[in-house]
């Protein structure tokens, strides 16, 4: 008999590239001071909560009955406040949900985790276009079930259909889509969407069963173009839709987002069933009682997204002129140029000369290119120019 | 290819006893009034936080960070948090923990999940003693394991150690202990974990590997009996602790707790590794930050359970007087009282009747029992005596 699970122990042993880099930063800082050190390594929004969160936990706990207010909610959430997020969706997309399509969660992570464990039968797979977040193949084989990656246009981070279609098998359970995208910042067109509905259709009657979409949008309110993002359940009816207020309300410690099942997908009954049964299961009992009350009375609001905005003009109109190759990033707050040199590691080893710290592609699937995290001050980002300058200038570009 | 994962749509659509009853209890409120009816069906805190949380989120909401209050702590928490933790335990039980043996969780309901994860492994057994919370067999066997429930001793709810020992194999590979106890209220004795550790240390000699302890101590702070409560770990030294802030500072809704693996336990890296493994599988990103904070500061507190004990002493001792046989319930906020005919359920049906509403023991692998849920308000004690006492006159007793 093993002692322990031996995938939990791996789990929790094995430091991610990013957690490592992290590290690195925080080293450096403490040897040579952070105004000298640049990271760029992890996605923590540096943006801070909109007033009114801070006004409205103060007045909830001024007014509101502490029994309720900390309190037990059903499962699925506060029945009011999930009316409010469905009334604020369906003014926002001309939907009709109501608060039954809604599970609250703790954060996306915890959403994706329970869909997974709702829709995951032995033998399944969820397909996924890479880059993508490296937490997505835990949850699905912590589901038991299978990820397949699918690699996508490297010129522009669409889809990249010939290969998406050729990776589709009647396994197929569900496709994890995630725009705008961590790592790329790239957003899906709305013509991306029409093709992708319409090949899940085509799909699901050649295999004669639904695949379903999930639509991983913990950035969605975080958008710099100039057309509106295309709501995903619009174009194809078995969505379903995972949303944190971790970016957009840059609340991430506070653990709080929404699974949403829209009525008309395939079997809806027993698929919210599942999902219900799936956050059970792992152990949610409710997602956290005060800021489901602050998001319901948040909705609109965003954190001030102009400053990443401004982080992301500076640093891609810097990068494109000194000659670095990076899709248009729409969304989210990344950056993925290709590297200088095929191997992304010794790539980001060269620029930690600088001080200046990244992460390899691989770590998303996607070797050749780094993932720059441009939440941080903007101050940060105008001092860190000139490293990336000397840098493209060890590889013969600039000047 | 089935369509949703079965199990979890069992387990999202099964309702269980308790919901039933509760939601008995509030339809019948809405069509005879509140008043009119008795619901002991659940166990919600009814007493609020100290006035010190809400003073303490108000106090961070203005004087915090606001990046850092609403941000990401590590996985396993707030390293100051897990000290403030350590010392607080340290100062009550004579211990020597350090922060990096907690991990902090949303609630023990996370906890007990993340830690059964980490401990399972296929083919292990989990042995705990009847009744138990139901939410146990659904954890344990999420966690692709089997729980082995064993009846308690019925007269006073301490263990059967015939029975406990027997049941025990080499595939043992923990036991779940909930002193005090829910649905019984009552507290193990000094004699009974002495008795337990003693066994569990014979068994691992004799299988040759650690049976560990998990000891779920959500009640821990409610105990009303002379004797101080005994500290689980200090008697095993492989027990692992689930602990919640959950009825003892009345914040059920916030999700917040902690596991605690002292280092003294049998394999403590891998084994602290596995719960941070397990945490990251099962979605848990970090347990909500703002209550992280305001627990750490908030140790040694409790919500008021002065009113639990008002409300056990009158209800326990008009019970008793009725003629109704009831195990000494010294701590939690649960009666478990014997029915007075075999059939829990018919006896609940009983008491519908007066629009008093318990739950069968069944539900916790105990038939020929109820559990009535005394953290009400104490005018509902009182006013529910008259309808204990005409239930017992249907059978005879008081007169």
């Amino acid at each position: 008999m093993a002692r322990f699970a031996e995938k939990m122990v791996q789990l929790g042993t094995e430091r991610s590239e990013i957690r490592e880099a992290f590290a690195f930063a925080q080293a450096r800082a403490a040897e040579v001071g952070p105004d000298k050190v640049d990271d760029f390594s992890i996605g923590n929004p540096s943006v801070p909560a909109p007033k009114q969160v801070g006004d409205l936990v103060k007045e909830l706990v001024d007014a509101a009955d502490p029994v309720q207010l900390h309190g037990y909610t059903p499962a699925q959430g506060d029945g009011q406040v999930r009316k409010a997020l469905a009334d604020d969706l369906n003014r926002r997309y001309g939907t009709d949900y109501d608060g039954d399509c809604f599970y609250l969660t703790a954060g996306a992570a915890a959403g994706l985790r329970i869909v997974l464990s709702a829709l995951g039968c032995p033998g399944d797979a969820f397909v996924t276009m890479a880059p993508y977040f490296p937490e997505y193949k835990v949850f699905v084989e912590s589901a038991g079930c299978t990820l397949v990656p699918v690699p996508a246009d490297l010129e522009d981070f669409q889809i990249d259909f010939a290969a998406f279609q050729a990776a589709l098998t009647p396994q197929t359970k569900a496709v994890i889509i995630n725009s705008p995208n961590n790592p790329t910042g790239v957003v899906y067109s709305q013509a991306t969407i029409e093709k992708l509905a319409q090949t899940l259709e085509e799909k699901s009657q050649e295999y004669g069963h639904t695949i379903y979409l999930i639509s991983d949008e913990p950035y969605r309110e975080i958008v710099y173009g100039e057309e509106p993002l295309p709501w995903v359940p619009s174009y194809y009816a078995n969505t379903l839709v995972c949303y944190s207020y971790s970016k957009s309300l840059s609340l991430p410690g506070q653990r709080i987002g929404y699974v949403l099942v829209p009525k008309c997908a395939e079997g809806f009954g027993e698929l919210y069933a599942a999902v219900c049964g799936a956050g059970r299961a792992l152990g949610y009992v409710c997602a956290p009682s005060l800021f489901q009350f602050v998001v319901a009375r948040c909705t609109g609001q965003t954190a001030d997204i102009g400053i990443y905005r401004e982080n992301r003009d500076i640093l891609l109109n810097a990068l494109r002129e000194m000659g670095y190759t990076c899709a248009q990033p729409d969304g989210a707050f990344y950056l993925f140029p290709r590297t200088l040199e095929p191997d992304a590691h010794a790539f980001c080893q060269r620029a930690r000369k600088y001080d200046l710290v990244l992460v390899p592609g691989d770590s998303f699937g996607c070797p050749g290119h780094v993932r720059i995290s441009y939440c941080v001050p903007t101050e940060q980002i105008r001092r860190s120019l000139v490293k990336f300058q000397k840098l493209a200038e060890e590889y013969g570009l600039g000047k």
